[in-house]
């Protein structure tokens, strides 16, 4: 996502100048090849000095860690955000951080709904940030915010401020479970099941080829709604399973009829939400946002 | 799936002609339009006289009627297959229908494993058989069975033999389950977490973009597969909320662990099923196939 964003700051001119901080030479090396940066640093105070925002783009176990290593280096009044998935824990974490050293800096969390089940920079050229939603967290500072909120738009994203709690609570369902579910699904599946499937199941699964480690942690984060919103879903499926066996019984015409209204209830709602996916057109992108002048 | 056959078939030369029936002849014009047929007619009797292969694409409630109006009129050894979801209903009851008439016919049953939520001609350009897995149910006539498995290979696809109870044993795991799963997953969502929804749930959910009295009649004619299929998933998803559950509390390193482990394996599983999928790398396509000389 930190290459994605990269990438598409300096095609829209979103940003003057995009700084990347890697801590190995290859990775250095990869994001001058993609274009994704201007320049790159192993050396993160060197990297974020000049900064006025500053993207923290790594796996959620070291959000907290990374911005307490560089907020001794940003400059007064820089603006620092991240893009991870879950937020109930980072956003007071490090706006604790900031309060009690007394920085000068200010953090406003972002979560762009634009990611790949592929991380690193490789995936970047193929994250479809224009058009996507970027979820913002609120600020004390409303200026930190809308630097953030406008850095996003100028990526051509749309943005909408959301509390952590309720981001949270949300995206357990919409982002977390489906990922769950992912797996769930291969793990359901026998290995000549497995053998005899197209490409339903493996669209429906795609989610599973995702970092391992980082939904491990997603899921610990989150434990309590990503829990939650399995349970439900689970025996909802059972409550389903229960439907589908009554087709074959005698009253079958009733079971017939209450499934068919479920499942075209869901496809309105899906068709609602994804016209896209329905129409087979791609939702047409959003003009080119106006290049940030130079302050 | 008919219009996607008609397209594949005249490109490949996989049939020296290609003769669409229809119910309505705006179908025809479009078939037409879109060089799925070399010939189109509304007269079913008409259509299916000179035919070698008769491909019957309907939907799942129409197949036994329609190869019962069709029968009469086919030629002495005609070959009838077609490309339903189910097969343990279908494939009896038509060779019931051949064997009471004494027709000179042979039905071998097909399912192509490359279908897309969308149904109709609109959808068959976008239908990609080439690499994909078609399966076949046997046939007491091995010459009607090669027919049709060179039809499906000449198209470029992969062909298994299954017998029917088979079939819908294994498909209502790898196919009807992850259709059913798409629809809930829908339903599971809130109007508010639906909006605060990425790409994720857009996959997870593309499935409940299909056809909704198709796949009614799909978990109808599968009831009991499919509801032991659904049943099994509702309760490892309440097993994992537990799990997920576990993440929060004193021992958590036991239970990250046992849930990395499982997140781990499926991946495995995923890659080695999908390997194109975590690439990013298309498969490459097969060599175009020979075609069929003149008889």
């Amino acid at each position: 996502m930190g290459g994605a964003a990269g990438l598409a700051a300096r095609r829209t001119g979103a940003a003057l100048q995009v700084v990347g901080v890697a801590n190995r030479s290859e990775t250095i090396e990869k994001a001058r090849r993609l274009g994704a940066v201007d320049e790159a640093t192993l050396d993160l105070a060197a990297g974020v000095r000049d900064a006025d925002l500053v993207l923290i783009a790594v796996p959620l176990r070291a959000v907290v860690e990374v911005a307490r290593g560089l907020l001794p280096h940003c400059r007064q009044g820089a603006v620092i955000t991240d893009v991870s998935s879950c937020k109930a824990r980072i956003v007071p974490a490090i706006e604790n951080l900031i309060s009690r050293r007394r920085d000068a800096a200010h953090f406003v969390g972002s979560h762009p709904l634009a990611g790949s089940e592929k991380s690193g920079l490789d995936a970047a050229p193929e994250v479809q940030l224009a058009g996507a939603l970027c979820l913002l967290t609120p600020s004390a500072d409303g200026e930190a915010y809308q630097t953030v909120d406008g850095f996003w738009k100028a990526l051509g994203m749309k943005t909408l401020r959301i509390s952590p709690e309720e981001h949270d609570a949300h995206l357990a369902r919409s982002s977390h479970l489906p990922h769950l579910v992912a797996f769930a699904l291969i793990a359901a599946q026998t290995e000549r099941s497995l053998s005899l499937s197209g490409s339903g199941l493996r669209d429906m699964t795609r989610l599973a080829g995702s970092d391992v480690r980082l939904w491990s942690e997603v899921f610990a984060a989150n434990a309590a709604h990503v829990s939650r919103a399995a349970r439900e879903l689970g025996e909802e499926l059972v409550r389903l399973s229960q439907e589908v066996q009554a087709l074959g019984f005698p009253d079958a015409e009733t079971a017939r009829e209450r499934l068919f209204r479920y499942l075209a209830d869901a496809k309105q709602r899906h068709e609602a939400r994804f016209p896209s996916v329905e129409s087979g057109a791609e939702p047409s992108p959003p003009p080119p946002p106006p290049a940030i002048p130079p302050a």
